[in-house]
This record gives structure tokens, sequence and C-alpha cells, in this order.
């Protein structure tokens, strides 16, 4: 149900490769799910569920949040897990991602989650391999469970967010949080303002539901949650503006935050620079949902691994 | 029963450190065990067979399908598993190998599996601790799970390897795969042909059963079964042939398959460089076995694993 | 009740975050559940006493034994382990350890197991979220499990330590098991003799119920027991005595040992430069409690995690 098209070594189910294409209704499903997950979770009454299913976890991009929460996700559903460690593996040795994917699906891998530097790395998976795959974040392209989380959040900070409007400021263009945002957030009926430096917004007012502020102030005017990107200082530094400047120009405050709905929310895709996009007083204050989203990665994760595996 | 003696502080098993002095009972039995493994990894019958033990992954070079495959053949039996996690140990710290295996053993690990560059660090394990250890590739030496997943494939593709001719085409010389499996074919009958270079199968004519063929055509001719071997590009560059002229000598391609006996099937240990030691067309063909292997690699390592331990 | 008060937000239990403070009564209690953790483990009795426990190993320096036994403890006892596997993960991205610990408990982490390089990085963790946190190891500034280890080990080994002289012998200034050990030595009515090049102990005897020895003999004479601590080869080059003049001076030899009270058992923290601070027929004798040390890990591990869970 969830997205493609099942390939045909697995009946049961199909992949999250990205957002594009879940309806508004499988979003909301999907929401619900984690929220009575969230819940099982804490009775442990899912804890044998998906005992017959081998996830595994191979990440190719370092990563904190994303990695712990899958691994927890499955944990807490009784799955086997199995960590590639990137870093000690064959593919130092030069083993292609096909050969690599294939193998763990011989060895009786069920769902593969993958991230990955490469655009379309986990299209390349479920292309190639007969597993479940979920994509945990592929280049710029997808990052498809922070935009279920990120929904999740916002829905139970808003009530709904169809209707309402979501400012999403920063290097939208080379966000994956950004655009599988934007499709959700699409998808479920919002208006989108996208607000950044010219180069990193180009492009954007082509998408339907979504509009390009050209400062930030424009952007905040009567928003409803304003979400915030990382500045990846460390690649940045060369293509980017400057960094004093962006500060300058696109740095989230208090003061500017006056603009926005009153008691509008933030959002953050985290790890924060602070200082830089967002200050620490706001990252850290009443407002910032930055937490919560942290929160819902484990309930979120265990929903989409039920639901692909037709447990849920 | 199945390999060395075992140690006093073991009573109830041994170990596995390469296949000399398997017998093709012993072998034909873990075979058997492996199929049974099989259909009980499906319907998890065993899922608590190993409840008690505690099976370390001390892998000191890179792996993929080895670590992975003996982590997921543990966790069906139920046994507690830990990784060494080389990287981030103490061995970074200049810990001696026998310093860290006794820690291991100190902590409650009983069975420790153990990849290591240098020929020889299975036994020196085996000697100076009282956990059961099997060896997943020591240096050039043995790699025994590996040779019994090779039998276990070719005897379910051939019905049985007694009196058939097997070629292992290659860097037989520094391969730890070609040895153990030599071990393991002649054991069971089966008549081994190597061919490769020159310096990489000198004084090979001198094992019982082996035969050494100066040309892959010679190698191939009226064999029921080949496999090949990968060139270490990595290391080859300097101390072996030219890579083209590998290429143009020894890979393994559709026509001069013709030469082995009608439907003769392909090994290989992987990972593959395809057009390098065989072509691409052949490894994803019908008459590869590679995925098989893979395959066959949890069953024989639940099989190993349970027999050592003295509950199959 | 083990050591600081808890956090409002963990109302069952509190930290492990260094000696000082803990009473002769809580230190004797902790050894009394380590034993019989030892017989439940081989039992298997408690193995779902911390099934709805989460314990995040977070070890920002390389550990084998420490890491490994902390994770068989959790597992032992039923508990959802995750390894933070710092090595590819975010904090490689700059993100701050007070964003890691706070990402682990957000994403349901119940119990954060952290070793750092700076010391106070427990008792930050432990400032600035409500997981419970046990130290592995902070910079030189405590290692608390160690010294509960090496307090069982004694007790076994001398029946009590109280009213006992035990001699530490090495660099006491940089040891964060030394440090613990003078702390859990002395609430225990031990007297302790400290002994080492003058830079290395200066200062300790300032400490009630520490003497310093300014010789190796000095500090051996009537000891009931000896433990000798690791000469750091990679940093002590440049900032300690020669190597050869420690050797000559400070190393452990059965020669010397005969000033210590008879059979006076010798102690090592692992992992030990055998001909440095000690020589090998020594740390491998029948005098060396370095091997039950390490047997000592696992039992006093599950004590602490299930005491601080309120589980025991």
């Amino acid at each position: 149900m969830i997205v493609d098209a099942p390939p045909a070594r697995t009946p049961m189910g199909g992949h999250l490769l990205d957002v594009e294409g879940l309806a508004a209704a499988a979003l909301d499903r999907l929401g619900d799910l984690a929220v009575e997950m969230r819940e099982a979770r804490a009775t442990r009454r899912h804890r044998s569920l998906l005992e017959a299913e081998t996830v595994a976890l191979a990440f190719f991009e370092p990563s904190t949040r994303t990695r712990v929460s899958f691994e927890l996700a499955a944990k807490a559903l009784g799955a086997t897990t199995v960590d590639l460690a990137v870093e000690a593996s064959s593919v130092r040795k030069g083993e292609s991602l096909v050969d690599t994917v294939r193998t763990l699906e011989r060895t009786g891998v069920t769902t593969l989650v993958i991230r990955h530097a490469a655009a379309g790395a986990a299209h390349l998976a479920a292309r190639t391999t007969g597993m479940r795959v979920v994509n945990a974040g592929d280049g710029a392209h997808a990052h498809p469970t922070q935009a279920l989380i990120d929904l999740l959040t916002l829905r139970e900070a808003l009530g709904s967010v169809a209707g309402r409007t979501i400012a999403i400021v920063g290097d939208v263009e080379h966000s994956r949080v950004a655009r599988s945002n934007l499709h959700a957030l699409t998808s479920m009926g919002a208006r989108v303002r996208v607000a950044g430096p010219a180069a990193w917004v180009a492009g954007f007012e082509a998408w339907p539901g979504v509009e390009v502020a050209t400062t930030l102030q424009a952007a905040l005017r009567g928003a409803d949650a304003v979400m915030t990107l990382r500045v990846q200082l460390e690649r940045d530094a060369t293509s980017g503006p400057a960094l004093t400047d962006y500060v300058r120009d696109w740095r989230l405050d208090d003061e500017r935050l006056t603009l926005a709905a009153p008691g509008a929310p933030i959002l953050h895709p985290g790890p924060t620079n602070e200082g830089c996009e967002i200050t620490a007083e706001l990252a850290n204050g009443p407002r910032s949902l930055i937490g919560r989203q942290v929160e819902n990665g484990v309930p979120v994760r265990m929903a989409v691994l039920a639901a692909l595996a037709g447990a849920a």
C-alpha cells in the first residue's frame, strides 16, 4: 500500500523510498499508526510483532539519531537487527552497492534501512533486490521518515496542517529533509513558503502549493510554523553565502519570530548549529518542537516497519 | 566430534579451525545439519537452541557477508551476540591478540568467531582460551565455513561431488578459500584441478587428489564445476601478473566455459570483480551459484555453531 | 540510593558517576548483589529483569573489556541495547556532547553508559538529561565500576579490605582507575599507599587514609595487595620518565614482591604492558588476580544496572 508496487518476491509489502505519491489518507494513517506505536512501545504490547523479520541497518553516511531510532524501532517490535557497520565492511574493498545489498538479501534480511550519499541509492536497492527498502536519506533527494516525523509533530502541535502556512528556511536546494517535507506538506493541503539565499531556493516557485519568499521577514509573516534547516558548515564555507551574511539575514531569533502567527512553533531536523541558523534561546525555548521531533522518531519508524511488513 | 580434540576446559565441544582432518562422514553430517537449519530458521523452531551461549564476533579484517551471516546465524539460534568492533576497541591501544581473546573469554563469551590477517590466529585463540573457536578466515591459511558452504552448494547442484572434477582458477597460493576447498573436496572424493599463473599454483601438484593445469582451457576441459577466485586488485598490481594479461589468459567467459561439462555450474567466494576473473554475464547468469553460496552461509554457520555447542 | 539524588525526571533511580560519597554499606551491598548476579547469569534467572530498559553504550574512547562487559551485562538482564558507534555517528559532524545525549534520551534510552576523554562528561550528561547515567570512565577523573570490580576482587581474595594495606603503583596522577580505587578503598577502611615517580604521586599525601611512598620497596613492604597501573606508552614517551628508568625503578617482579605480605595478590586494570610495569611471569602467575578482575566485570555491571533501575 505504502509506496511502490512491491517487487514480485515480496508480495506482502512495498518500500518507503520517498514521499511523492503518498496520498493524504496514507500519511494520516501512518500518523495514527505512529501514535498507536508510541503507546505500544511503552506497554511492550507489540514486542513480538515483527519477530519473523530481519532488519539491516546500512548507513553509508554518519548518523546518530536516525540509525539509533531505526534500530530501537525494529527491536521494540521484536525484529532481528544487523548493522552493516560500513566502516568495517567489505565496502572498503570496493564492493559495489548492488553487491552489498544483494548479499544482505541472501543472508535473509527482509527489510533494508539505507542511508547513502548518492541520490537514488534506495531506489537502486529496491529495484535490484526483493527486500523491503526504507530510505533513511539519499543525497539531497529524500528523507521520507523525517518528513513523516515532522508531519506528526506539526499535527500534534497545530491540530492539522491543512490550510496552514509553513515556512521552511535555509538551504532548501541541498536538503533532503526540505524536499520530503515539501511533498508531505503540500499533499496534506498546507501552504509552504521556502526562503533563503537566492541560490538555495531557485526553481521552487514551480512546485504546486509552494511559494518562494525572498526575505526571512516575508517568509515569517503570518506563518503557522517555521522550520529552519541546518547550515552545512563543513560544506558551505565555499559554495554558499558567507556565514556572517547568513546569520545577519536569515538567522531565526525572538524578534524576527514576532512576525509569525502568535505562538507559531519552530522545527529543525537537527543537529542544530545554535547561533547560526537559529538562536540557542529559540532552539531550547518553549516554542521549539525540536526535542519532540526526535521523540517522534522511534514511533514513526515503528509504524513504517510494521506497515511495510503488512503487520499493521 | 567436529575438529580438534576439545581443550580441557570445554568438555562439551571443540573448535572449527580448518577443514583438514574432517572426514567425509563429518562433512556430510554438517551438510545435512545445514539443510535442517535452513528449514528451522524459516519456522523459527530452534530460536532458543543456543540461548545459554554467548558468541563474540571478532573481525580483525573488513567483512560484510561473513560477519553478517555469522551474526544472523547466532541470533537465529537465540545466542547472545557481541561484536568486538575492532576499529573502536582497545586493539588500537596495542593490546595483543591473546589479551583480547582472553578478555572475551573472561566476560563469559563461550564461542569466538575470529577473522584475522595472520595465519594461525584462530589456532592461537583456541590454544590460549577455553572458548570454542570458529575460524572465519586466517590469512591465506583457512576459511573452513566457506568450504562447507561451497560443499553444500555443490552437493545440491551436482548430487554428490565424489568422483567429480572441480576446477579452481586464480590465485590459489594466496587464497584461504581455495586451500580449505582443496581439503574438503578431496576428502569427499572429488578430483580437483587448480589453475592459474605459474606463481599462484606452484607446489599444488604434490597434494593428493589435486592436479595442476597450466592453462585455463586444460583446467576447464570436462570439469563438472568451476570455482573462480577473486583477483586481489588492491594487492596484485605489483606482485602478480599484469591485470590485462590475467584477463586475457584466465578470465572465465561463455566461450571458454563450453569446454566444461554441459551445464557445469560456476562458484565464486565473492565479492566478484566482474569483468576481471569472470564476465558479468556468467556471474549473473543461470549457471552461477554465487548467490546460492551466500544464501547457504547462514544455515551452514547455524549448523557449525549448534554442532560445536553440542546442541545438534 | 546509589549516588546522587536522582533528577526530577527519573524518580526511581539515580546515577553512578563516581565513587565519592558511596558509603561502606552501599559498596558492600553492591558487592553482594554482584555475587548474586554472577549466579543469576549462569542460571539465566534474571534474563527479563530489565526488559523494559534501554541501555545506550556511548564510548567516545576505544574500549574492549569495558564496553563488551557492559553490553553483556545489559543483555543478560534482558535490556535492549544500542551502541552509539561513535566512529560512524553524527559526532563526526561536530554535534555537541549535550546534543548527542539528549538525542539518546529522546529516542527512549533509559540508561546511558558513557566513556569520554573529558573529565566531567558523565556529570554533564546526568545534569542535562533525565537518563540514569553510568560513568564508564571520564578522562583522569573516575572509573567507578572498575573500582567496584577491584573491591569485589580484593574482598574475595582477602576476606575484607578493612585494615589492610593496599599499594597502588604507577601513574596515579593520570589514572581514573587509581582515583576511584582510592575513594572506594579508603571508604572501606583500607590503608592505601600510592607510589611512583614524584610527578605522578604529588599531592596524594593530602588524601585521608592515603600515604605516598617514594620507592617501590617502601610501597611494597608488608602490603596485603598490590595494584600496578598501565604505563601509557603512547603518551608517556614525552611527559613521563624514560621507559628504561621506569622499568628499572618501578616494575613489579618476583624478587621485589617478596617485600609484600606472604601471598599478597596482584591486580592490574588491564590491558597490561608485560615487561614494562609488571613482568609477564607475575601477570600470568598464581598470585595474579588480573583475570579475576575481568571476570567480575559483567556481574558487577549487572548489579549496577539493576540497582540503578530500582530492580534489585
